[in-house]
């Protein structure tokens, strides 16, 4: 197996939370390749192949090395063009830039806070402390200052998926008729949270908690049987 | 000339201002495709090609009549394949779908609050009691009171782009190289802010009113020279 996926993981190895990662899941399962899945906890990730990168996920694909899940969808329908697309053209790759910006922006943030302290306890002790020190420093407040804030994101987390839910009334997926690479970015962010906090924020009759179910079920269930706790 | 553009229009036929319009007037230049815009008030929208609409853009195009701006696009893209595409392909047709649910739920309903009592005004009086009455049903307020409620979106409005600002770091259109129709779509909703309250709600160096101002250059300022008051 000459092809490797460097995961985040908590203190329990198979607890693999990144959002980034499972938008690389979803684009290799997408393509159809296999690989193989490194766990690599926080402190860890500056010493895998060579010190090459300070984020995950990480492809080695034979000689290749890739980083960001981005440029990973982008280098596999470039290496594997007759495999299923990701990106369905020129214009679907540009747009997919709009929702990963979207979804950063207006998903992420509120996901950390939500979610921050969760996180925190699935790390090992070197971990947290590296997770403290560099999540506190970045929002200029204690962790425990930006979970109570997280409080009130939860009620509101549902209205900020209101472009997605209303586009849903007119296709299955953000790529259309069929999944792609876009999908994996908002589902992404979803799949963090329930992996982490794992708090209810949709309805079941939520046409987006819909959407998440047909992503969740893709693959025998990839996203479905990932380890929660 | 066998094409025409039904645009609405305020008391002033020169002052056209729908964003919808707006999206299908970019369109149809980004198809070089010549046409004759038939301007239409509100009042006058159910009488015009005998009552086949309520809303418009309405293209006549030969012997075709097609409604809405996004299926204007697509039927634009299938009628004339050997013209600049405005998708990019069958992903950016369908994430186009997102983005257009993006602006009109995150952008359109704060310009509706900034610029309603600007539109009333620009209107004559028989469109002004049609606006009147069924803006009141639709939004549940006098239009002064939902007038009152858009001087605090005003200020909030540029936050509401950070998608679009930050994927603008990676390329200049949210087609990529050059735009597509989904920079019309947003470009339809701050060109209606334009042409009916002309606030500013960017700095002059905020990436998006640089995209903004690319926009408006396009086709030899066929934005930019739209009549203002």
């Amino acid at each position: 197996m000459t092809r490797l996926l460097y995961a985040l993981c908590g203190e329990d190895k198979a607890r693999q939370f990144s959002p980034h990662v499972w938008k690389t899941v979803l684009s290799l399962a997408h393509k159809g390749l296999d690989y193989e899945t490194v766990p690599v906890a926080f402190t860890a990730i500056p010493e895998i192949e060579g010190g090459c990168t300070k984020t995950v996920p990480l492809l080695r694909d034979g000689d290749r090395l890739v980083r960001d899940s981005f440029d990973i969808a982008l280098y596999l329908d470039e290496a594997y063009p007759d495999r299923p697309s990701l990106f369905g053209g020129a214009g679907g790759q540009a747009m997919a830039r709009f929702i990963e910006n979207w979804s950063q922006s207006t998903l992420h943030m509120a996901i950390t806070r939500i979610a921050i302290l969760d996180i925190h306890g699935m790390l090992a002790p070197a971990d947290q402390a590296y997770f403290r020190r560099s999540r506190e420093e970045r929002l200029g407040a204690s962790l425990e200052e930006i979970a109570a804030a997280g409080r009130d994101e939860i009620e509101a987390f549902a209205r900020k998926l209101q472009p997605l839910r209303n586009m849903l009334k007119l296709q299955p997926f953000i790529g259309g008729g069929s999944p792609l690479f876009a999908d994996y970015i908002v589902f992404g962010a979803l799949q963090w949270l329930r992996l982490t906090a794992g708090v209810e924020v949709l309805k079941n009759d939520d046409p987006v908690a819909e959407w998440y179910g047909r992503l969740l079920d893709l693959h025998d269930g990839l996203g479905r049987n990932a380890k929660v706790a």
